[in-house]
């Protein structure tokens, strides 16, 4: 089961096919989306979201502008638009961008090289997480050598937010590297944050570790530190949104308060992100701009107000964990180490 | 309006009046309690809460006691049992069992004794409480001084979980300082974390600052950190649940990781916390035993489960942060620095 794909249909047609993430974990739900502002919408609502599963919605979404192009009669300026919509549809993501301006760039040769290319965004996220999988596990258990010898008690892992085959292609990146300990038989627990206000981790990594079978606690994203401080982790793996030039890492809110408890009590912190995520042009965190969310993702739970009427919110979707704190970057070619002064980009 | 206080009533009759905390911040019910075991039920059933108040309502529940015994005819056993239920409604709270015996002492001498000793119990938490208030807007002013000058900004608090005027009789805590420095016009917003997995910031902090017109944001606990390191934060101001004698303090969960980010960023983190928090036998954080509550706070919304089937939790309540990480202590009569070396205890 693909997180999202394609599906060819009749006349030549076709359209991109999502698992629904937020009917998750009650209900899987696969929903196909005909027209690009259907993705948008889909992307916009967090149907459809991490990194990079957002690379392959970009990629897919220029095949659908295509072949909705095609049918509709648009011209260039509406097929420009069209990806203008799409590649502005969440800000911080930058994989969404980039996955519109790679298959963009076939559009003069045609539907079959636009297809073509799209297709092997996704083929290539899935290879890429394999491999990001293995050395990501191997890197850990290096790390962590003591408690990984022969009859060892296993190690005990803290994550956060949903960094999975369901914010992948397949596969995940911080889950993949899970689930690759996993199935070497290395893991005691898994801690995963809740991930407030939209609760991936309770909703989607709690799902994806119960479908592994792995053994889980999920924890208020707030009680992760302590965990940490009381000795109760022995590594710490998350997913990045964008990692800039420095290796300060951008991702989901609720990242830099572990990895700030991670560095204190000597814990090795691991961001598991794809190349596609390390952004050269962006020299620090300083220069990432940070999505502000609704205030009602905060002040509101499932359409019932929480706080006190007129109640605000301030809701950043991330947080930049620098450098100094970040053990390893693991992409799928490489691993580098910002907090011994190394440079992803 | 108190969160708990005494009502007269015709004919020497009496009762307890409390603020509902269960129907906050939706309604402001007070509920009249005219019967020992109805005090009880409401303890239970967290209508009244925090330390300080339940040090007051066990107070309250003696001069309760002792009206209800003398009109119902009970026996010295009848009264015995009806102090043993209210000491026990919630049995980790000290402050519930102190209450009650601090009053129950004075029986011997009647009913008016009683009263005396009851009113002086919830006299005494406001004046501390009132002391502290001042003595904590006094520190924060001085340790923020650039921004509190004629014309300044104003500060940029951040607190967490409910530490206000709803945990005590009357105005609170932590919640009391940001209140004293709100009333001389120098709080320029206030970020209150919604306190996973009760919601207590959402629900009691956000409508106390609502109440005293003070401009707030709602924030998930996760975003606390990140606030403080972009700047955003110019002193975070919380309470305590215990304090022990090197300064290490228990509070709720969520308190360490805004330590953490505040040692970094160099903002004030200040504890606000009456005397009687400060547990002189207790050496140091390790030696307080952190209570875990019931998985369904994290894994269930009002009954609706978030998780996938069979999801399990940890649930620590309470955070240590060490002392290292702790600019001040504030009492209602003294300021302690446990990071510059001063012990509490």
């Amino acid at each position: 089961m693909r997180t999202i794909d394609w599906v060819e249909q009749a006349a030549g047609d076709g359209a991109v096919v999502i698992v629904d993430q937020t009917a998750l974990p009650h209900e899987v739900r696969f929903v196909t989306l005909a027209a690009v502002d259907d993705l948008v919408d889909a992307i916009q609502r967090l149907a459809v979201r991490g990194a990079p599963a957002l690379g392959a919605a970009g990629a897919l979404g220029v095949l659908l502008a295509a072949r909705q192009g095609g049918r509709e009669g648009w011209s260039d300026d509406d097929l420009a638009a069209a990806l203008d919509r799409l590649r502005r549809a969440r800000p911080t993501a930058v994989n969404l961008a980039w996955g519109v301006d790679r298959v963009a760039r076939r559009l003069p040769d045609g539907e079959a090289a636009v297809a073509d290319e799209a297709l092997a965004v996704l083929e290539g996220d899935v290879a890429a997480n394999r491999a990001l999988a293995t050395r990501g596990a191997d890197l850990i258990e290096a790390l962590c050598g003591r408690r990984m010898g022969q009859g060892g008690p296993g190690l005990r892992l803290q994550t956060h937010c949903n960094a999975g085959a369901l914010a992948c292609v397949d596969v995940g990146t911080a889950l993949g590297v899970v689930r690759a300990l996993h199935e070497r038989g290395r893991v005691a627990r898994v801690y995963a944050g809740e991930t407030r206000p939209l609760l991936q981790g309770v909703r989607l990594t709690a799902w994806e570790l119960d479908e592994m079978g792995a053994d889980y606690r999920v924890v208020v994203d707030a009680a992760g530190p302590s965990l940490i401080a009381r000795g109760l982790v022995d590594a710490v793996v998350v997913g990045a949104d964008r990692v800039a030039a420095n290796g300060d890492v951008a991702n989901k809110v609720g990242t830099y308060p572990l990895a700030l408890a991670a560095a204190r009590a000597g814990v090795p912190f691991v961001v598991a992100a794809p190349e596609s995520t390390i952004d050269a042009a962006t020299p620090g965190g300083d220069a990432i701009a940070i999505e502000d969310r609704a205030d009602d993702e905060v002040v509101a739970w499932q359409g019932r107000r929480v706080g006190p009427a007129g109640a605000q919110a301030v809701n950043p979707a991330f947080d930049v964990t620098p450098c100094d704190l970040v053990t390893a970057i693991v992409t799928e070619r490489r691993v580098v180490r910002p907090a011994a002064g190394d440079r992803p980009g």
